[in-house]
């Protein structure tokens, strides 16, 4: 640190001078030589300010020069942003949830928000306390700029999904790579309709999915492997998404005994955006599924026609600040499996299906956060021809902001379901009710999406006695699981 | 922003000056008196403006103060430049292709570039547009520097290969880690041949390794665990590297039954570089090999020998701008698997083969780039004595570079062979064709290397009848799959 | 590069004024006359200056102000060296060991800390020379700071275990995820007692855990899925830490033929810090265990209790600089496994455990380094009734640093087991002994902790006959692997 400082401050100078000019008229002479003498003091000390002044501003100079320019150094730094951010280069993703759930026994109890006897048919219920796994999704993303303005960004995802609490885990692992893919974007040769589109291949989730959290079930779930292009705009108001997606149905049994067959089916989708309105249209085709043998008297689909309409809400349902989701889904043939399109080879020829779902998010007071949720289907002659599935839940969860870290959260779920499996099995119709409360701590409080979370909980269950011999292979009925239950644990949950 | 403003410019001061000098001579004193005036005025106005200065001087001072030094901000640019590029620290590098390939029939197509009965021999034939899989390398790589100079670079790969196209796949998984390893180099020990060394321990695919990306297949594949040195500089224009790899070969049957024998192929490899010429020499050996039962009358290798000329070119065979590579490979025992070198233990220990390679790259013309290769072997005595396969792939790669993100791909690929395997088997003779046009679009065209790619395609593929009874292992004869087939598709490939 | 040069220097207008005072006394006026224009001069000199020095502060003020403030650099600098070091975001860690262990015989050798009879009980030997695998942690962390000053780390791991040379292992894999959890710190709701305390869940290894490096084994091995919190200030010098981990009991066989049983162990652990001084205890519970059927008169446990007393030493046990670390375990039910607490559901209800560890690590001149360690266990019906398992190992690692890349290390271990199964199968004693040099690379000497290393290596081992009857299950006594061993390798270690 050079500073100059000044010896002959600048007051003193001006007093002088201020004296100087005091002198008597007739003394003109001895007046001007006093004059002189002080403007000589004067000019002198000016100079040596001169000079002083000089000699800082050279040091600043100096200074100023032995710095990086700011145009380098913004240069360098956004790069090395972009890089950090993820926004070029690497970037790491994840959602993921472990814990403990442990009945009354003190042993691990079933759970899953597909606990029910409609869970394998999508009927979900409330996750809150009620989830025995560690889940994980890495997610390893590369995002690469080109010099012509053209970006594309790389997706890869690894998965796990055990219910062990064991640390090592190799004999239980369900490893796996869920997506690979890549996506270009910002093409210069793309113009007119297609000048803001983007274009994918691979193995993916599809973007437009999207889901009811708190009972784990996207509305629709549309992956595999395929490719697609996204924001297409056809008009002012209306912007569409075409893909074609694959999924594979492995060795199956065919009426010809002990040969497997394979197929594939194949989804072509286009998604239309019209503001708010979405509006989904797929169809399927899976050559020669119709060969699988599904039992006596039932043609399998080759074929399906799946749609769905929905709408995304800016506020809570009109009635105040927050959001909504509502969509009302259809299929038919191998659509009738209604949310993961495709996935689902053994549906019959005549299967139907039609599914409503909605929730919304608002707080109703400062410190009182409140997310009801409803997902309801009614399928027929969905893996027999006669059988009929009705199911519906009424899920709602509430949380109660109390400190920065902490809220208490509430979850009520209740499902109506009325089982028909026809000449396929059991039938059964009963209710099942689960309520939770969850202590659960966060870095910061402020919302339904904001985590990581760690919660602990306890949750009372119960259903009807006749849902327990519906199935063998759900967990209803299964040795002290049979209604009436609590159940406790901890879990923490993560996404970024 | 604070800027200094003067309010007396100086150019009043100077006119003042000026009139004031236009006084007579007689009123001296008069005149003196005004010109003291005029200097005391000036010298006001000077202390004034030397006070602007000083004070302007001080904000420049403070300012350039404020500012990082820039030694210190190159420092930690430098630093977070060297992370976030990955020459320091993590990075990140992928190989992945996935996509679909679908037959006439609208079902998943076989296919591969080993799709042929040569295929299990080596014996590929063009990848575009013959690809069924999602295969995906995900690398992890961590550098260090330390203060004495020497760097380590760590590596672990894992890889996955499956040819569903569903989104979960935790019962078809092949995840694995295929590297994991770490190498040093710039040791300050290290000095006189050794001074560019680098060493390295572990699991790898050894650095010199180098392919015919067409056909997917490397003109040879060292890999396994082990050890070696890298760039020993044992004479101007000769630099060797040297290493030890192991293999396993498990649970292999021996001539006594139900017990299994286990042992591992050790290869010792010196790989030597004179300019553009590469001679590499391998001897191998699996103790107690000979104890594998490989079928009455032969006797299984336990060692092996394995050479290659290679010459990697910087043109186009000469006849222009690109490049080209060219090898000749003989191995003999286990060294007659000339491409995975030890990775077959099933060789007999009379088998000999002899493989050559070459390709180049070049464009024909502003936007035609060509890329013609060959690759053909003969090996006898490889399974059984007696055996001999002689087989020999032409491929031929063009594009025609469209706009800045569009290009059209054609493949042809004709492969010739000849498979007799004595008494092993089956023989057959014949040859197989495929063309293959792929539209494809890239965030960027330019070159061979250019990745990442989204290829639509068609191909369409014919091989001679005979080839269809060959064996019952390959795809060749399979349903629906016996020439002159017509397959379709989509598919990503990326590469950093 | 604007730099203002002054044409008129300071030097001669004060020579200028000098000779101008040099005048006589009666030309007074003309003397004030001359002084009047060398003031005149003086001051349009000094005015020159003024306005060169304001030019110059101009100049540097505009040449700092292109700068970008040292706030805004250091701002943004300090995020993206946090992001790059990890501190914030995405950060990278691994520990790796791969590369061969081959016999005289030229195969694999059996090998592992782990290979004596005893290993199965925990006792481990020294595992230099004497590691067969390709075992690698690929550890993917994700750290987030919040607005209001809380802290959350979000930790996955990956890791594989293979003795496979090859580089494609998908059959062999035992690739799995051991770790997934978030940790929050720095609550701003949490005070007192708990101010520092940080909370945690999900699955992992705790993080008071700590090993003997050189024989591969943690004092305590304390993981699972749960949840806890650390470092509650109880009193000044006494620190706690809490935790639930749930380990799951899977498919084990039951008195009832044909069903088999599952239960989860729940361990409830305390870890109480005083200084230097650590006591740990834990409960065990596992509901229903004893249905377990581990033979005829024995009762399986269903509960345990463990506790360890240990201390951290700063010093070579006091002798000279360096650490040392010593503890007592006692373990009795479920905690008998004194090291994996609640790892083992298969001992008995009386089943009791002592075992002592210590290491130091020191010193002995500049560059000889010393680190001796003692393991030794007495346990009793533990899988028997009657049983008794007696071992001890005492190890030696000795490390002589020759240059900045390389050291010599020596390891010599010594393990005495007197193993008496009881009504449970063989008894055995006898003593096993193993040394090994190995000639190491290293980036950077140091230190016992340093690491990436490559080292070369041959083992000569050597055991009481009487061991390789003990049991089929281990590697004593199996084809060649009878005692009186050399065995030779190569192999690289990191971790960061």
């Amino acid at each position: 640190m050079n500073r100059v400082t000044f010896k002959t401050p600048l007051a003193v100078a001006v007093a002088a001078a201020g004296l100087a000019l005091a002198g008597t008229a007739n003394a003109q002479s001895t007046d001007l030589e006093q004059r002189l003498a002080e403007l000589e003091a004067r000019i002198v000390a000016a100079e040596q300010r001169a000079d002083a002044a000089e000699q800082r501003a050279e040091l600043a100079e100096a200074q100023a020069e032995e710095r990086l320019s700011s145009e380098e150094v913004e240069e360098r730094l956004a790069k090395v942003e972009r890089q950090a951010s993820g926004d070029e280069g690497f970037s790491f993703g994840a959602y993921a949830r472990s814990g403990l759930l442990i009945g009354e026994d003190g042993k691990s109890a079933p759970g899953g928000p597909g606990v029910t006897p409609a869970g394998p048919l999508g009927g979900n219920v409330g996750r809150l306390g009620n989830e025995p796994d560690t889940y994980a999704e890495a997610k390893l993303n590369y995002r690469m700029r080109f010099d012509n303005g053209a970006k594309a960004d790389y997706r890869m995802m690894v998965a796990d999904g055990v219910t062990t609490s064991n640390d090592w885990t190799a004999d239980e692992t369900n490893l796996n790579v869920r997506n690979v893919y890549a996506e270009f974007s910002d093409l210069p040769s793309f113009t007119g309709a297609f000048e803001d589109a983007s274009i994918w291949a691979g193995k993916r989730f599809d973007r437009d999915n999207f889901d009811i959290h708190w009972m784990d079930t996207d509305f629709v779930f549309l992956a595999g492997t395929g490719a697609g292009i996204y924001d297409v705009q056809l008009a002012d108001n209306w912007k569409s998404n075409f893909s074609l997606y694959g999924r594979s149905y492995s060795e199956f049994p065919t009426e010809e005994s002990d040969i497997t067959g394979d197929t594939d089916n194949l989804t072509l989708t286009a998604n239309n955006y019209f503001g708010n309105w979405q509006w989904m249209v797929s169809g399927l085709s899976a050559a020669d599924n119709e060969e699988r043998d599904i039992g006596a008297g039932q043609d399998a689909a080759d074929s399906g026609f799946h749609t769905m309409l929905a709408y995304h809400g800016d506020s809570f349902f009109g009635l105040g600040e927050g959001n909504f989701k509502a969509a009302v889904m259809h299929g038919q043939g191998l659509g009738a499996e209604v949310k993961v399109i495709g996935g689902n080879g053994s549906l019959t020829d005549e299967a139907t299906a039609t599914r409503v779902g909605l929730y919304g998010t608002t707080y109703l007071a400062p410190s009182w956060r409140v997310a009801p949720a409803i997902l309801a289907e009614t399928s027929e002659d969905r893996l027999v021809e006669g059988d009929r599935f009705d199911w519906a839940t009424l899920n709602v969860r509430l949380a109660n902001e109390l400190t920065e870290n902490f809220e208490m959260q509430y979850e009520g779920t209740y499902q109506y379901m009325d089982l028909d499996q026809g000449a396929g099995g059991n039938s059964a119709k009963g209710d099942y009710t689960k309520f939770t409360i969850a202590p659960t701590f966060k870095p910061e409080v402020g919302g339904f999406w904001k985590r990581p979370e760690i919660r602990l909980f306890a949750s009372w269950s119960d259903w009807d006695d006749e849902l327990n011999d519906y199935s063998a292979d759900d967990a209803f009925g299964s040795e002290g699981f049979t209604g009436s239950q609590w159940t406790f644990g901890v879990q923490t949950e993560i996404w970024f």
